[in-house]
């Protein structure tokens, strides 16, 4: 064993040098983003995510509302990167970080790391009333999704043959609490559900008699979008059924149904839009984060004292020039996964990395119905109607992943344009039996 | 009041008559054929299931095998009889019938009917091993379905971090009892879900290692076929990989795997294909079933001493003219449906209904994996491999409920053919998180 001279040994090693891991933690837009721009390299690479697809949640809300099926807004994540082989997947759940060993842990194993991307994303927040998640389940994953699918569609069921009238008042109550883009899209299709897919189905109820409430403590509707904007969809959103009160906080909510400022609404689906909170990310690793969990990150994306470990999308607080937060968008998300990739590839060939991260922002869509969205690209071209509608589809389309995925949803939405009915009202899951 | 002529008053009662009322209970394939058969005539109907859909179910194994998604296959049981206004439809679940009053009990209320049809279909039996339930599922729901699906996809998943060799290979067996139809259908598509859609997607494990095991007590796989067809399809069974078991028996059944004869088959993922059983409703009525709890109905499938009630597909055991049972078929049951909508249309009218139920038998068809099938017209007329594998495709496209469902289909399974991908790989449901 000892007669080998150093140089062979020396050469060995260099022949089978230990490559670089790259572990990237959670297969969102960011994630994803990293990885796929990882491929290739000479790193190994392992994207961890608790589920096995990507999820597009932008469209969620239609899979909550029964226009889509789950399958055609989620990719399984091993089909988006089977061709990349120095990238490999892993199902799992991420409990914890070894910082000081370069660990990251899983539920029955341990991942090491020589860097580290975090994009875990963000789930609803009750602001410290979490017992009422079991009365306003919110919208981040697919099993939310058929659970509010579920509870509507089970509402107009037992109101059709309810026979107490106030019974069937809760039953075809229905109240969205946040005014966020979400929540205007969930109440949008909510109201066209009612008012055109089930309007003839019924013998005893009429559908279109359903109160949709869309209620939001702050001033105006979708507060991140230009006055004019939230006052169009404001406006648009009344015109579809939709009741909006402003300025005004839930105080209650339980089984029975919520209270918005001194007025008891019954309901019995009430679906909650109004907060997210960062996942644990920034406890696992004890660093710095902002009320809502989101880790405070450097102009590079990485973890304060740690040079190997980056947050991205909506797991970090990433701020711009003027120290303005970066919104909780996926155009910001993906851009920060390439942009950690570019530094990573960048380190790794002991180049000097480029400057700091900046967001290029292409615009914000919103979409309330038929026919009917808010886009904004500038302050100067803002975009409403029917142009706005027809923009947010193709962009929705475009950057869905999956040419299957493309087509079968571009089929389902024509399909519903000309036929006002939607595809995928199941009821499946809890009850169901 | 009283200075009314009688004459008059019985014009009156003569105009607002009581119309019969028709109960159907279960909106399969026979109870939607009667409810469709009765739209616009003089009675009310009213079709009664615990699910808001109708389940396509020939073609619900590919929603276990990931390749279509649940909603593809269902259809809103509302929707299709929308246009019937003497047709209503009701969400709830039968517990029970008082016959002498004419009255079907539902959980939260009771529904008089001068006329009731019993199509509430059969669910898988483990012959008094209900324990095997939880190790083996079966197939008969949508949540069967995404079940399946779940631990099918998740068994590669775990294979794919498991250290243990052992433990690998017990992940990577899947084990069906039964091989009937469903049975020969769920092993011959994962097997190509290993072998192709799943192939190139893992860098641990070879999914093609996968070991697919069908087991069947009896002497051949398909016996409801000609022999020759058997024959075929065991070889083909082969040739994709299935290890087909004849002649024996599983014995045990737990988390760990099966007893098949003296072998013991680790397995984590099993599934139950062997047997059904009819649906409670023989008990409702205390009348005489078969073992399967079939209820047994006469020629006119009328329950014995209850010309008012009629028993009609998998609840149903009829005879035919040689006093052989008419199989667990969905023709069977649809032609069940529309005989029965005819016999009541004729009493309704005061004419004499047409005799017996007669089945007219257009063929019986099985479908193994890409490019195999085997179908049976007639004794002499039989076809395998391909052409049977377009003709399935063909029939089944052409029964199922929905343009849109129709097309959607289609174009996946072109898509699937071309690609040799499957389109909804999504692990949902418990433990999904």
């Amino acid at each position: 064993m000892f007669d080998q001279a150093p140089e062979a040994a020396a050469a060995a090693a260099q022949a089978t040098p230990s490559r670089p891991r790259i572990v990237i933690v959670g297969a969102g837009f960011g994630g994803l983003a990293a990885a796929k721009a990882l491929a290739g390299i000479d790193a190994d690479v392992t994207l961890v995510d608790r589920r096995n697809y990507h999820l597009f949640q932008p469209l969620l809300y239609q899979v909550a509302t029964a226009g889509l099926s789950p399958a055609q807004i989620a990719t399984p994540i091993r089909a988006i990167v089977a061709d990349a082989a120095n990238v490999r997947v892993l199902m799992g759940r991420v409990n914890g970080i070894d910082a000081t060993r370069r660990m990251v842990r899983l539920e029955e194993r341990e991942l090491p790391y020589d860097y580290l991307v975090l994009a875990t994303g963000a789930r609803h927040s009750y602001f410290g009333r979490d017992e009422w998640e079991h009365c306003a389940p919110g919208l981040k994953k697919i099993d939310d999704a058929t659970e509010i699918r579920r509870r509507i569609l089970t509402a107009f069921e037992h109101a059709e043959t309810e026979e107490d009238a106030d019974k069937r008042r809760r039953l075809l109550n229905f109240v969205v609490i946040g005014a966020g883009p979400t929540g205007v899209e969930m109440a949008g299709a909510i109201a066209e559900l009612a008012r055109r897919a089930l309007a003839s189905d019924f013998r005893t109820i009429d559908p279109r008699q359903a109160r949709i409430v869309l209620v939001e403590a702050g001033p105006r509707v979708l507060a991140a979008f230009p006055q004019k904007l939230s006052a169009w969809t404001a406006r648009t959103l009344g015109k579809l059924g939709v009741e909006v009160m402003l300025g005004k906080a839930v105080t209650s909510c339980d089984a029975e149904g919520v209270v918005v400022g001194d007025e008891r609404i019954p309901a019995a689906t009430v679906i909650w839009a109004a907060g997210v909170a960062a996942s644990p990310a920034s406890k696992w690793l004890s660093a710095d984060a902002d009320r809502a969990g989101r880790l405070k990150v450097l102009s590079d994306l990485s973890v304060p004292g740690h040079p190997e470990i980056f947050a991205i999308g909506d797991t970090a607080l990433s701020l711009d020039e003027n120290d303005k937060p970066y919104p909780g968008l996926a155009p910001v998300a993906k851009q920060q996964g390439e942009y950690v990739a570019r530094l990573l590839k960048a380190r790794l060939q002991g180049k000097t990395p480029a400057g700091r991260f900046r967001y290029r922002d292409f615009g914000t869509m919103a979409t309330i119905g038929r026919g009917a969205a808010v886009a904004k690209f500038s302050e100067r071209f803002q975009v409403t109607g029917f142009i706005a509608w027809v923009l947010w589809g193709l962009v929705h389309i475009f950057f869905l992943i999956g040419f299957r995925n493309r087509l079968t949803v571009l089929a389902d939405w024509l399909w519903s344009y000309v036929t006002f009915q939607s595809g995928a009202r199941l009821i499946t899951g809890k009850n169901s039996e």
